[in-house]
């Protein structure tokens, strides 16, 4: 299997069941390269590498994209994140940690975003 | 044990022999407060949750100050991953990761600057 | 009175009558830890301190959320620097300052949403 | 004609037919002093100089932005690099660009807006 | 006076004696643009408004370099602040504010430098 | 030739005679695959696609870099531009244009490494 067919089927397991399919359907010669980039480098490189749990690598994905200030990616990684099997808890753990180190801004928009995100995949927040 | 005296606790552990001792004789009425903050914000509060191992918050921190450009505080937390008992192997991971997500030239900043520290340390490089 | 609470009261002040209480009705488990944190270390810390006075303190946050890039938090804080008795032409002169620091999309962003909440709060525009 | 008037005559330009009339109209004592530091500093003074060619320009202003962060300057960027004369493979190779610079997140968001605005200007992708 | 001439005399003020005849003496073909850029539109343009007291933008500036990990800048306005009359423990609580909102690492930073500077200049910190 | 050797060729060509080899020396286990990424992914990918010049590549570079606060990128590629063929005119252009966005800060910083650089090659300045 070469590297972009390996990172294309870590991003079925990691951004759930329908993702690649509706990602493909409006795949076209625009945005080409930088797809193909994605499912080479990003999956098929890094996330692909055995030396951390997927599971952890969602939590760093998680603190990065605050840092980074990119809600509309981090709103699709709280997603990979629970299918990683990262708990609600360990999510929370990650941004609240964050808050130190990017801000309280950054963090307040990403627990706004976790929490809807857990809220439409039914988990209960009590 | 209040949230100050724990933080400082965590400190300890996490930054090394000798570095609250360092740090205490240059504490002064100026950064008396932040310092405060940080042992009691930061260590006290975050750093002493019990919701994450310590190595998994070493990664965290190292790829947040990848994105955020702290290149001072980066070096400080890559000794401190090492004292957490991360591995060279899951730092080069997480600031690898960090290349995808952050750009490469944060990441290049990164593996210069942790590459210092494990030599500083004594740790070979194959 | 403990910071938590004093910080509380400060949040009353500044972020304007019925603020409080609309955010007490979302308060759940998932978003305790921040808001805790931002009663404590933001309000009842950094916010009480007397060392500078509120609508300096408004007009540092607007500037910071202008570099950060961070909008909706933007939004909340002009709110609150009306509050606190920063003028029209004050929030303004602050902002267009940030122009040159922080770069003109980044101003363009804070002016237009400046003034929608001018507006909101049905203050004249010439 | 003074710096200004010169800003002006390049916006119309730049920024297509009818942007300047349209903008004129929301111009009010708020917003002016912001208004003319854009027609004189940026487009009057930056953008008037001879040095490098309007197309360049519109891809530098492209790969700032994405860099920054700055999503709705962004695309109105994107019209005026069409305006300018890029094609859009120039647009897309100098987001690709951005990829590995400023990292996937941040190209992720701007191919997807670079790609709304060429289908509202009716250009078609293959 | 004009604009440009304006910006130098709000220069010789704020940076202190002898900043401007060292800057002019480095002067050169490449760097002129940019330093005309900053004689006209940053001090003889933003600085020279009256709308807000000058400790107070230096305040802005301070938290804003901070937010942008601009270092050197930054260095450069900590002494320009107490030109401007700042004390330092005014310097000190906007450095603290933005501990909070552009987080600790910044914050950290920008707290070293001040104090460099603030010893620089002679001022006892107990 | 496969992508890497492709883009360990551009590396030879973009950043001057002897870089590749210095580099290589100093490649080891930990950093190898950061280099790896660079030379397939960075240069091997994005540097070897046609559809734009190498020296408005390097414009691109310089500005994005500029924007991320990334100095020492920022550096060494001023002197990948000079190789490419870029004026000096035409990366005091690019620079200046990064002024108005990125703000004034990050421009002073750019502007002082590149005349750095430009010295360095014996290039004279009047």
């Amino acid at each position: 299997m070469d590297k972009r067919e390996a990172g294309r089927q870590v991003m079925r397991e990691v951004l759930g069941e329908g993702y690649l399919e509706r990602r493909d359907a409006s795949t076209n010669s625009f945005n080409a390269p930088l797809r193909r980039f994605s499912e080479e480098s990003c999956f098929g490189e890094s996330w692909s590498r055995p030396g951390l749990a997927r599971p952890v690598r969602s939590l760093l994905c998680l603190v990065m994209l605050t840092a980074l200030g990119r809600t509309a990616e981090f709103r699709i990684h709280v997603g990979a994140a629970l299918n990683n099997g990262c708990t609600p808890e360990e999510i929370q753990e990650a941004i609240y940690q964050a808050a130190v180190y990017c801000g309280l801004p950054a963090a307040v928009e990403s627990f706004r975003i976790a929490e809807e995100v857990l809220r439409e995949r039914g988990i209960e927040i009590a």
